[in-house]
């Protein structure tokens, strides 16, 4: 139960000390504790970004590893810092849904409120829980303490909808999950969906059949390709398809078969 | 005596390879050391915000923790590089007054030149000590190296002086120390000292009383918060305060009491 | 041969999670694994800044380091997978020339194709490699894997070609190599080959003479710079030579002597 590595996932950066200094509490706490940067580069407050790198990265680390996530506009608010564990992995963060995509991979079977104030450090702001109370809570966990001590159980909690996409005999809608820095368009078909012969389209643009691979085409062409996280992507070979045709996520993404 | 962790904070960022040659050459000569990134991102020579910086983030690391800054727009000139000790933690920089603001809460017991030429690597640049000084003298503290093997003890050394907010009777005039990267602009104004009905001023605009939290306003709105450092900070939540009201460090910020 | 630290070079950035999905499946794998990032923010795809990277960063990293390149614009294309190693370091990187100028230094004494299926994880993407192909692969060396298990030895890979510069008896000619995150123009000339009294010109414009330190000259003033890396760089003291005269990697530089 004793988690093996703590995976910080947030939004702070690395302009300010913001990171660091939840390093320094998990340090001061549990010196031995195994601290793994997951990305802090998430764009600022976006908790939809934040819950694709939760669904994403999970299933590549190690059972018993705990994701401390803190993406959180939320924060002085009421709203509850959760612990839940599934059967691989552990997670600490805001109850603003960045959980429920990830959810979908590994189901819950204990969420609890972590409300025992007597972990956390002894000044808690209303502004940077990250630092008081994510990190010495992360940090008591990786030293071995019982989930039971962190606050009662709870049975309900946010979970961001995943945006299931409309799968149709001979169209499948979906959208632009998040954009990558290289410019990739993620989206939410996965490329099962897109099935032999359907034709992308996006924002009326034929982009052609789902290609296996970047190499299918010539360098700077736009292309359908199965993803790494396995959806259908977007992109540009060797370009940047989100700055050439101004995609952002929510935008729509068609497959039309013949 | 001897450094549980290694804190690096620079700005050399994550472009090019200067932050990873600093561990390599920390390694080579301490394989075991515990390196910790304090932040990387520190605009470029910007002496204020790693001051910032550590003084903000040094309360949160453990006892023992050894600040190595490595902002230093005077490389190459005849700026000397000092070793210090408070009670809690020990700092490696150079000489330009980046430990000016961490003084204000740890006074420095013993402060040395680092000059044994012995210990840096045996080819020093003139533009990139933190390869060649700090990282193989950061390297030889965590090994137990006595202080005393660094060079002589100094009296005299560069502090950046910090703003002290002028407190008046019916007035308090401070000004923006630092921006964050998300858009928060940190004052040197103790929330203490706004005092119970304080109305926080910026360039002639009310902003209004100093807020618990960015709950007590819906998203959108500006507010003056308790900060997470101890200060107050102008924000907009859910906003970019810096990016609305183009804010920069030194921008005069006032709270006027009734 | 056990390596000593896996030395992650990439261009992912740290917005995305393919950074920490790297060293997820490397910890999964090799718990104990001491892993060191190099840069992750090398531009995207630009071979070149990688290539310099290595070159630049590998002498100042223990012997027994393993460098792990994933700047990799032909992922998914035949290009191979490659591991070499050289008298002090080892290296695993895409087939595209990444190492050409880290060979100056160290010539490779043996590389082999990294073809042994097994090593990889049980789906290969075609967009992936670092997690699905170099993550793992690296582990498994970490764990003392014997490079004989990766797959054939081979003779010819490619190596990007140093530009080197031509050096004649009053005119030696150059060019920028990378400009890093200050703006200086790093250039691919030796500054013992600059020699004494020549004058450095940039795009016809005169810059002066090599400098020992960017103390010889006042703040604001552009010149030309004995380089941490060996090399003559272009700077201004305290500002940004790269973005005033729009240098980019490629642009020609002179010195010409009396």
């Amino acid at each position: 139960m004793k988690p093996g590595a703590l995976v910080l996932l947030t939004d702070f950066g690395l302009q300010d000390p913001y990171v660091g200094v939840m390093k320094g509490v998990i340090l001061g706490l549990s010196p031995r504790a195994r601290i793994v940067d997951l990305a802090h580069g998430v764009p600022a407050q976006d908790v939809r970004s934040a819950a694709f790198s939760l669904m994403s990265a999970a299933p590549f680390f190690p059972q018993g590893s705990l994701f401390v996530t803190v993406v959180d506009p939320g924060v002085g608010t009421g709203r509850r810092i959760l612990w839940a564990r599934g059967r691989r992995w552990q997670f600490l963060f805001p109850d603003n849904g960045v959980t429920g995509w990830v959810e979908r991979v590994e189901p819950f079977s204990e969420v609890r409120e972590v409300s025992s104030k007597d972990l956390f450090l002894p000044v808690v702001s209303s502004t940077f829980h990250g630092r008081d109370i994510f990190a010495p809570v992360a940090a008591g966990l990786s030293r071995g303490l019982a989930p039971a001590k962190l606050g009662p159980r709870t049975r309900s909690w946010e979970a961001l909808c995943f945006p299931e996409p409309e799968i149709g005999r001979t169209k499948t809608a979906g959208e632009v999950l998040v954009v990558d820095r290289f410019g990739n368009a993620v989206t939410n078909i996965p490329f099962e969906a897109a099935g032999k012969g359907g034709v992308v389209g996006f924002r009326g643009r034929r982009i052609g059949e789902v290609r296996s691979s970047y190499a299918c085409v010539p360098p700077g062409t736009v292309l359908a390709v199965r993803g790494s996280w396995g959806f259908v992507e977007l992109s540009v070979r060797d370009g940047d398809f989100a700055g050439r045709y101004k995609a952002s996520p929510g935008d729509r993404v068609e497959v039309s078969r013949p």
